[in-house]
């Protein structure tokens, strides 16, 4: 695992003197003081990531990770699993949310074949790493082994940095996967100690028997796995998926590049919260997006002390919570770097 | 007052049943149903303003009012009312949060001097349709006579006809005037009837001994003028002010125009919550951009049965917030338009 191990040793927490010196800049530009309310504290923490004011967030991408979950087996979503290589297909055809909003938004749009189960059409607008056709059912033996685990975390670390050297100055990250609500919902579980009951939502739109059948499914796992959960590694692999991992590689890389990163919903902060638990210096190189209809994205949130910036009741995943906050943060950064001061503009101060 | 006349019967109720097929079309699009939240709203309201899926938002628009309020001379704000004619210097060189925010944002901004006390160089980049310079002390008599209001409004109506006629597909407006959270407190105060103690805040920044008179120039104001309150074009013309009054005319405008229209903090409600009451079709057109730290914003927003789009603690004014909000509502009209059926992209329904 040496990828991993070195990249969480390139990671330094952020340094709160950049924070401060952002804030008293804050000061001289032209308005109130704390007029622009989080945009400022946006702002003063991506001063503190690059080291600099003089930030820019004029290269943004999105990396949206696919997968499939052989817990799917127990009937625990709405959709059927040929749903997420249809998606997949959709995604290169540019017809999903994602692809509309990014559109909208400007930002650059990649999506990575991480673990499909369908075989998918070799296109130049695949990224293709599939570590296996689809994870095992974790409710008859882990979700990857050892070895799987690492591959998809380093893919996670390596499209990370292909990203920062490509020149990327925001990254946001994204997922599709049918079933893997469930196995998100069985990290929130495993990781924040909560009931299976309180961390179980609809997902996609599952009912009540489907609902069912979700919660008895991660209560199987998590009482199998058990010797294992102690740790975040042990998290991932027992109950995780191939794109949780390459996420939680993502945040890490990003944050080994210094790379303000954007969370999506319910099943990024996730993969988000197990790269914090793996390497606590991560943190403050994350940016939540928005609160997820889900009810396990607030356990996940709290843990890692973060307010989304939106609330919309968005629950779609692909990434399309993320556009929406990337677009917050590049003007959180251009009121930043683009206003006069009260002194050039000779604009009185109080 | 012909031209407000005529706008006001020109505006009809957005139709229930446009909101009905809109919902019916957002089931065909590859996402969950529901799965996009408010951004299905917003698409589902501007098809109803449209009447038509057809809808575009890649002409957004936002007009900056700037005026001067007599009622400075009380020692209301924390700011000299000269910074009202150096903001709007500003914002022609390009230095001002909005500046910022509108370039992020792909926001074409104009600026208009509806009534700045100072006198200010003519420009091509500034709109001059000064009606006085600042209103009068509303302490001591009326902010403006009925013939400045009339001229205020009709400015307002004009220049959101002017968009519609330029091809803007998606309007904002935002406001500058040094004083002018007094002047919206006293409107909220006589328009929501809540006590004047629950509608003021510290606006740019006001002290303690600052607030304490704004707080007695609106009770002083309010018993002053307390025959004529009875109804918005009084209150409008009593204790408001020209960006107020044309802010107000520009909601009208826009919605005589079927165009969404953003609002964006506590000044601009103001100004939208008396078009609404003067003319209560035109609420379907309005979109509430943010949630302002000013705590008279949220009397507004329960009148005008508006959940904002955003919470971020802003409190700058000048049509930031809004410029976050068209951002939102340009991503939910790509959503709608740009996503592919379930049929055409052959992706399994529930």
């Amino acid at each position: 695992m040496k990828l991993l191990e070195k990249t969480i040793q390139e990671i330094h927490p952020i340094d709160r003197k950049w924070i401060d010196a952002a804030s008293r800049r804050q000061l001289e530009l032209t308005k109130p003081p704390g007029s622009l309310g989080r945009l400022e504290e946006i702002a003063n923490r991506c001063a503190a990531i690059r080291e600099s004011f003089e930030l820019s967030a004029s290269h943004p991408r999105i990396v949206l990770f696919a997968a499939d979950h052989g817990v799917c087996a127990e009937g625990v979503s709405a959709y059927p699993q040929e749903v997420t290589a249809q998606m997949v297909l959709n995604f290169l055809r540019g017809g999903a949310a994602i692809n509309a909003l990014a559109r909208s938004a400007g930002i650059e749009l990649k999506v990575v074949d991480i673990g499909v189960a369908t075989p998918l059409p070799s296109s130049n607008d695949l990224i293709g790493r599939r570590v296996a056709p689809g994870t095992r059912n974790f409710c008859q033996e882990p979700a990857m082994t050892e070895a799987e685990t690492t591959i998809a975390l380093e893919t996670g670390i390596e499209l990370a940095c292909d990203a920062a050297i490509a020149g990327c100055d925001l990254l946001g990250f994204g997922e599709m996967g049918i079933g893997n609500t469930t196995s998100a919902s069985a990290i929130a579980a495993a990781l924040t100690g909560q009931p299976i009951a309180a961390v179980v939502g609809c997902g996609a739109g599952a009912d009540d028997a489907c609902m069912t059948r979700k919660r008895a499914a991660i209560q199987r796992a998590l009482a199998l796995h058990s010797a294992s959960l102690g740790n975040p590694l042990g998290i991932l692999r027992c109950v995780g998926g191939f794109e949780i991992a390459a996420m939680c590689g993502f945040c890490l890389g990003a944050a080994a590049r210094r790379v303000p990163v954007v969370m999506d919903g319910f099943i990024a902060t996730a993969a988000a919260a197990l790269a914090v638990r793996l390497c606590p210096a991560s943190s403050g190189y994350l940016f939540a997006s928005h609160r997820s209809a889900e009810p396990g994205h607030a356990y996940f949130l709290a843990m890692l002390d973060q307010e989304p910036l939106l609330q919309l009741g968005m629950r779609l995943g692909e990434g399309t919570g993320a556009t929406l906050a990337m677009n917050l943060i590049q003007a959180a950064i251009a009121a930043f770097t683009g206003m006069a001061t009260f002194a050039a503009a000779g604009v009185s101060n109080k």
